[in-house]
């Protein structure tokens, strides 16, 4: 398994897969295990606390992981980034907020800056400042995040990079998202549902279960626990989590949630420390039904990069093998506005460069470049109706042309049996048996230096 | 430029591309052009205006095009099924609501049937009733839809789907967006936004100009436009439209433009006559970041095509070249948990399958199958504190482990100039130059009829 992107060199990993820092859920032990299988793990920074990440980044030993912050959240504790650069992390990560508070010291510490964003305006400050990566996060990510669609949304962030590597968040979990995302022109993944039911999460069992159990259909954004836990989150952004009675019961009405804080409060605390999954929050996203087993993180890892590059050499058999056969057998023609095309054996008995003056008249050129090939080896594709023939009176001499923009295109024969394809017409190159320059004599002199063909005085015997 | 997917096979066309019945919009120029270009083009049956249907359809010439309708608007004119089936479509496309009363209809008509789904409970039903082809639309899709991302959902519905192809729609509009549902598993994708501003599309020029300039940061579901046009949609789905003034104003109060609604309405229906598309909508989705020009139809599908067709070779020259490089010269390995992990060179001087007892007993099998390679083929990737090394007293014989899951895991030679790799712990086929089995003297019963390769009694001299 290999699949090396800009992400794999920037980060000196072998799989462009990060393992999104999920707050409470993403612990040293996760982005290890991640890390020492080839992606590169993230430690969930979260709202911050010294004793939890100082224990975390040692549960990482010696493995090389980053680090991600809720930016918002570290600008009220900025001590804990001099924790983290203490422990020179693989990379950083800030999400959520504005993060040029932090970009000297992070550059001065030499540390790789992500920055995630969930609107083009925020990809384009991130490009501006000249952050390491971005990540564009589709709203259908679990936990935090803004209204865009991973799908829309990784290209056109992409198409003002500038160069930076994107990484594409939200939706993905499997070989499948992963090779969607590079086909996307990411130049890698960040996962946290794949990863929240894994054996090294710290997600509760009962988290875990529910995650596992649970549908993408049955996931949804609202702010219910950022009141109920008491966050005061900025609006511009709110948390994706599997519906349970809570939600049910607040998230149409946020201000009465707000009016009964205490009492639900109390209930939330209680449940979450009895693991009550119809209270406590599930965090994870849409592609929770991608999700099927508890299984070590390295098994996820080399099973989605498994998938990806069987879903990458699929789609490369699904173009090659066809291509090939199209350039050895078949070309396609159209006329400029596309109404008439047609296709044809790529292989014509003879070609005809004639520079008669009424083949310079149909053409407006210097001649015309004619192939022609046996009837049966030529088809219509579209347009019968839309192709208008000129026959000149008392000579053998006509034209086929397109309706709506007057494109030269093929036409038949006296007697039937051959198709005449004028050049220009087709897409891709010609075989032919045999070249001829017709009619130099009528030539004009600018176009007389073009020597390469066999030359004729008039058709060849 | 080729790609054939079974939609190509099911609806006899040659890009797997459909163009989206929008309403008002895909009209039977648009589709004409798309069909024409080799993609299949479904008028938009919108509200149903019988008139209109046979204008369009009449439109689309000789062209094989396909219709869609909005179904529980169908289901109060089912007539205009029987005038779209009097047209023998490519295809009937049904959304939002209830497909079940047309389909003998349509059976009978032998006319193939398209559902479009937002929710896995919708796709089962679907496949439950063996509709021909699904469409899993995403979130991101302009016009009406539900809440599920393109990037998730897809995926969840192929698993669901047993062999139904299943066609990818919201948020694609370019060639990395038709790459990246190929890559999803999808057969194929239906664009609307995409074509929207095409020349042919029946879009105001206020509204292609709009979409244009527009950006899907700006734009959002909602039911005011539904509720402007007296239209009563079921809840299930809403309208994504650009941003403008009249969503500003009642997007967040529903009820207060329920309040207003003759007056609205007046405003509504003349600034749609006038073509004032900061009142009248713009119904594009997130993918208008990716749409850039107004040109025909088949430009923009050939455009999609090539540029599927960069990235999918592009996807596979990232696989390919390194697998084959990996195959000749590397193999990876780890411990059962991944703790511990290295690569090798994968071509070895020699390999022992070693039936002493002291192999059997490290191994607990029959033998121990060694590699052996010089030191310098050998390269630790992760792991160095978690492995243990055991050294039997008085004897030339031992065994390195992972601390964490005891796999065996490479060790050194006394003098350090070979490594000894256990095959087992190898991913991929190793390339040994000579193979023995060792100490067959001491092998069990039970295994010894395991004999393919050279015998020696002892090492072979």
């Amino acid at each position: 398994m290999a699949m090396r992107t800009s992400l794999c060199e920037l980060f000196e990993i072998e799989h462009p897969v990060l393992l999104a820092p999920m707050a409470g859920v993403s612990g040293g032990a996760l982005a290890a295990a991640v890390s020492r299988a080839g992606g590169l793990g993230l430690i969930g920074g979260g709202y911050g606390d010294a004793a939890w990440l100082e224990q975390e980044f040692d549960a990482a030993g010696d493995a090389r992981v980053g680090v991600g912050f809720i930016t918002w959240s570290l600008a009220r504790q900025p001590h804990l980034l001099d924790l983290a650069l203490a422990r020179k992390p693989a990379a950083l990560m800030l999400s959520f907020g504005d993060f040029g508070p932090f970009l000297p010291q992070i550059r001065q510490a030499q540390v790789k800056l992500i920055v995630q964003v969930q609107t083009l305006d925020q990809a384009r400050e991130a490009v501006e400042a000249g952050v390491d990566a971005m990540v564009a996060q589709g709203t259908e990510a679990g936990g935090h995040g803004g209204a865009r669609a991973t799908m829309p949304f990784v290209p056109a962030v992409i198409d003002i990079a500038q160069g930076t590597p994107v990484i594409a968040a939200g939706g993905i979990a499997d070989g499948r998202g992963l090779a969607a995302a590079l086909a996307l022109g990411a130049a890698g993944v960040l996962c946290g549902t794949g990863f929240f039911a894994s054996d090294e999460s710290l997600a509760s069992g009962a988290a875990k279960e529910a995650a596992l159990g649970g549908s993408g259909d049955n996931t949804e954004r609202s702010s219910v626990y950022d009141v109920a836990r008491g966050l005061d989150w900025p609006a511009t952004w709110n948390i994706r989590t599997l519906r349970n009675g809570f939600t049910h019961r607040w998230s149409a009405d946020i201000s009465g949630l707000r009016q009964n804080l205490k009492a639900e409060q109390a209930r939330f605390n209680a449940a979450t420390a009895a693991g009550d999954t119809d209270i406590a929050p599930v965090i994870v996203g849409e592609a929770a039904d991608l999700v099927h087993r508890r299984e070590p993180a390295h098994v996820i890892l080399q099973r989605m990069m498994s998938q990806a590059e069987e879903r990458l050499r699929h789609l490369s058999q699904m173009v090659d093998p066809i291509k090939r056969n199209e350039r050895m057998s078949k070309l396609k023609g159209s006329c400029l506005c596309g109404k008439v095309s047609f296709e044809v054996a790529s292989s014509f008995d003879k070609m005809f460069l004639c520079s008669c003056d009424q083949c310079r008249q149909i053409t407006g050129s210097a001649f015309a470049s004619n192939l022609f090939t046996a009837a049966d080896q030529f088809k219509w594709r579209s347009g019968g109706d839309d192709i208008a023939n000129y026959q000149m009176p008392g000579r053998d001499i006509s034209k086929s042309f397109c309706r709506t923009c007057g494109s030269g295109v093929p036409w038949s024969s006296g007697d039937g049996t051959k198709m005449i394809v004028p050049a220009g017409s087709l897409q891709g190159e010609p075989e032919v048996a045999q070249m001829y320059r017709t009619f130099i004599s009528e030539q004009p002199l600018w176009s007389s230096t073009l020597d390469q063909v066999e030359a004729h005085e008039g058709f060849p015997s």
